[in-house]
């Protein structure tokens, strides 16, 4: 398939500079120190360095699609393009693998005294390609050695590659890592996690400690007060029921921490540059997790109908936390910015007079007579997509901007980006899919474009006249999605459905078939 | 209809302290200063201060509606009930009016140098009982003199009523109050509010200032940076489309943060206990807008469909912001608390240990191991109605509290709560309402024990049942209500359908009929 593109694409080849010097360019970036993972594109397209150098044509944009040779798990399809010009570089990476969580020798999670709450286990390794290869995955979700999970995973860069990159050759490593320290829990479905682990339940007779005494008998009598810690003793060991399903979530949470605190150590010796968005998908004993950390989404159609499973993370969604950071925490602002938020700059003339603004507690607006203060620049500003904490950037959560600060100051912007997942849970097992149910998973060179309804319909339609034996109908379904959003170069301007303008930014897609999902114990 | 339910209560007389002495033990609490108000049950009710006497029987719960010479707006539906003697006195408080906002004297709006933020205009009346005495209201929805709005609230007091009765008198006139510094704005529904009031839009000729001009060329040419506020001077007066309805949530929020600093001022020369919940409603323009700030909650029943148009706060649901406080300011928690969440209380025996735990940023579970901090008692603690805020409160939003302390300790709970309500707007001229499409506002003595569901069949089927032109069915659905939430006595303890414990909680409820609010411009 990527042939065919590829001959379309040769004739705008010379418009192009060689992807050896927009490496060399993208590398730099005034840093000294080497590369940590060179630029690549996603190892499952298995391309050549001379396909890689083709795919980065601004002009003839081609958009890549798995080889009929290639089969990603579940049949999944996948394709993607580069941007218009935005970057040298697409820096959108994408991941797809099959793992193992391996388990680890008997007593290994007993807990010690002088155990550091991380484990420095060696990382398991994928189960491999060959599994998939030839046909649609069929893996036992259990298996002897431990616990097989699927991933697919999305990486949206922004200012270099270098985060997007190291996210997509790491990220799934540190999963497994996490769900390795709660794997017998995982294994063990016939009874609720343990709070303790390695521990017997034997609350009923330990004696309070001094401390929490102290605690308790101050509680004892508070007003409202719950029970109290030691009297009576039976409510004292009351405890919430925690299910498998959280543990998973926070698998994948802490993932995600652990990933971004390996490119701020790492940033010391290897060049790791920009950062990216994370959107990726776990089916993990017949659940879906879906984690969004950024701007990318994922929905589900089924039979027609449009499941949201992520949200996205944007200065507009995440104002109010960044704005209470900012009230809470002044001088993360740099005497620069205003907490505040206001309908456009403010001006000097116009302190003294009253203004609408709204504060971190607000959703609707108010009139405020306007101070020397407010004249700073407003912490989040803009509109859409335009909208930018601190003038910077346009997308709050995600991994890596460790050194991301304020041109031209000493502002840092990481303070107000996070790191975690919002992770939502979707019980493949309690429903029967069929062939045409998927889930879409999009950069938002997708959805800027196009909304949930036209992606739903475009790829339902698509998958209605495609033959339901022929496993690349995927592929070509997320190639006809990214197309459409793409749309065709007219009038020096990429141009889609009813003249709207087409995604300059870079596009990736996967669409999963989930009756696939449904064959597995 | 009272005076039905007074004889039924007679014969439990005995049991019961006169009122005037539970008002004397409510009123004292340790304080020598006067109340503000003293205790009462809702001006509408106009109860003699016999009928609140007899009222205050947690043996009987006597259920009171409205009298049937009396009516609310809309012919609106009320009914109340007592707690089953977890407080001496009913803490819910309930106030209806029919408000007028008055045009101020022209040009009083033009903004000073020297003004203040809150202006100190005499406040306005409300509009006077006798406009819906003797029928449905039909009222302007704008004047010559000003512009006339309706308002619902409930209120649900704790640690005492004080603060309770004090909002139930005076948030209104707050709400009044901000409205009238938006009014001239919302009069003019032609054109979007001015971002600046008094001003004439003329900002292209206007000179950049010196500070603004530093940020703007500091920001020029930052990586992904919006329109810089000076270059190009095109993309620097792009102003935020503000809407009338944002300006309303605007007004309703600022209300609140007043109201609860007039509570805090006044504290100091008037003794007001406690702290309280609000739900209000009010209607303008055309539109329903429901502000919550609390565990009260509001639902629409339309053609038998339930749209909510409320969430509640409580521990549970403002997990996340209490936690991330917390850790942001550890001195709030007094060495005392611990931001971070377990299933229960950690022992000391458990140090070393690996424990389930999350923190501000998860919404899933994952083992850390125990250290010596990790003994200090959980900031959010207990599950559903029994979590509290530092073992002390259950609700984590409204008015007052601002004495509280985490028993025997300095700790104070208020930099934890939140005063403003969150407010959905329901936009009543898009559908046509037919008689038994109502809105339902209730305190938690009636969600605790009856799902949205249940209220909505219950409602429904009531209604289903009267005499379309009975004005009273609202009231008498009210009643229905709170007496399937309150149950009756049997066995030692109030009991609800299917033989569950029925509420013990004080309830109040309103059945508002929208069909009503379609009647008017």
């Amino acid at each position: 398939m990527f042939t065919r593109v590829k001959s379309a694409v040769a004739s705008f080849m010379g418009g192009i500079m060689a992807v050896s010097s927009i490496n060399n360019s993208d590398r730099s970036g005034g840093s000294d120190l080497p590369l940590k993972y060179p630029y690549m594109r996603p190892k499952f397209l298995g391309l050549s360095p001379d396909e890689i150098e083709c795919s980065a044509d601004h002009i003839a944009r081609p958009i890549l699609i798995l080889k009929e040779t290639r089969r990603l798990p579940w049949a999944t399809g996948y394709a993607e393009v580069i941007n218009a010009g935005k970057s040298a570089l697409n820096e959108d990476q994408a991941c797809c693998e099959v793992l193992l969580v391996k388990k680890k020798p008997i007593g290994s999670l007993t807990p010690r005294k002088t155990s550091t709450s991380r484990r420095r286990s060696s990382l398991p390794n994928s189960v491999g390609m060959g599994m998939w290869e030839n046909d649609a995955c069929i893996c036992p979700q259990d298996s002897q050695e431990g616990l097989i999970f699927h991933y697919w995973a999305l990486f949206d860069g922004h200012a270099g590659s270098g985060a997007a990159v190291m996210a997509s050759k790491l990220l799934h490593q540190h999963i497994v890592e996490q769900l390795q320290g709660v794997l017998e829990v995982l294994s063990n479905l016939a009874s609720l996690p343990p709070t303790v682990l390695g521990d017997e339940p034997n609350h009923q007779s330990s004696p309070c400690t001094h401390r929490t005494l102290n605690r308790a008998a101050s509680l004892h009598g508070a007003t409202g007060a719950p029970g109290s810690p030691c009297t009576p003793p039976t409510r004292f060991f009351v405890e919430k029921k925690i299910y498998h399903e959280s543990l998973v979530i926070g698998a994948l949470e802490n993932a995600f921490k652990i990933m971004d605190a390996q490119i701020e150590r790492e940033k010391s010796i290897y060049n790791i540059s920009g950062g990216c968005t994370v959107l990726v998908v776990v089916f993990l004993l017949g659940k879906l997790y879906v984690g969004n950390a950024g701007d990318s989404r994922a929905i589900i159609i089924r039979n027609g109908e449009i499941i949201p499973m992520s949200t996205e993370f944007t200065p507009e969604s995440e104002r109010q936390r960044l704005q209470f950071l900012g009230f809470m925490q002044p001088h993360l602002l740099g005497g620069e910015f205003t907490h505040l938020e206001f309908p456009r700059r403010v001006q000097r003339k116009e302190v003294g007079k009253k203004m609408l603004y709204r504060d971190f507690t607000m959703t609707g607006w108010a009139y405020k007579t306007i101070e020397d203060e407010d004249l700073r620049f407003p912490l989040i500003y803009g509109e859409g997509k335009k909208a930018r904490v601190m003038a910077t950037i346009g997308v709050t959560r995600g991994l890596g901007d460790h050194d991301l600060k304020v041109h031209d100051s000493n502002i840092y912007i990481k303070p107000f980006l996070c790191c975690f997942p919002e992770v939502k849970v979707y019980n493949l097992t309690q429903y029967v899919h069929e062939a045409d149910d998927v889930l879409v998973m999009g950069t938002d060179g997708l959805w800027d474009v196009l909304s949930n309804e036209e992606v739903a319909e475009t790829v339902t339609s698509f998958l209605a006249n495609c033959d339901p034996d022929d496993l690349n109908r995927y592929t070509m379904a997320a190639q006809d999605l990214v197309m459409r959003a793409r749309g065709v170069l007219r009038n020096q301007g990429w141009r889609i459905d009813n003249d709207r303008l087409g995604s300059g930014d870079d596009i990736s897609v996967y669409i999963i078939p989930l009756m696939f999902g449904n064959r597995q114990p």
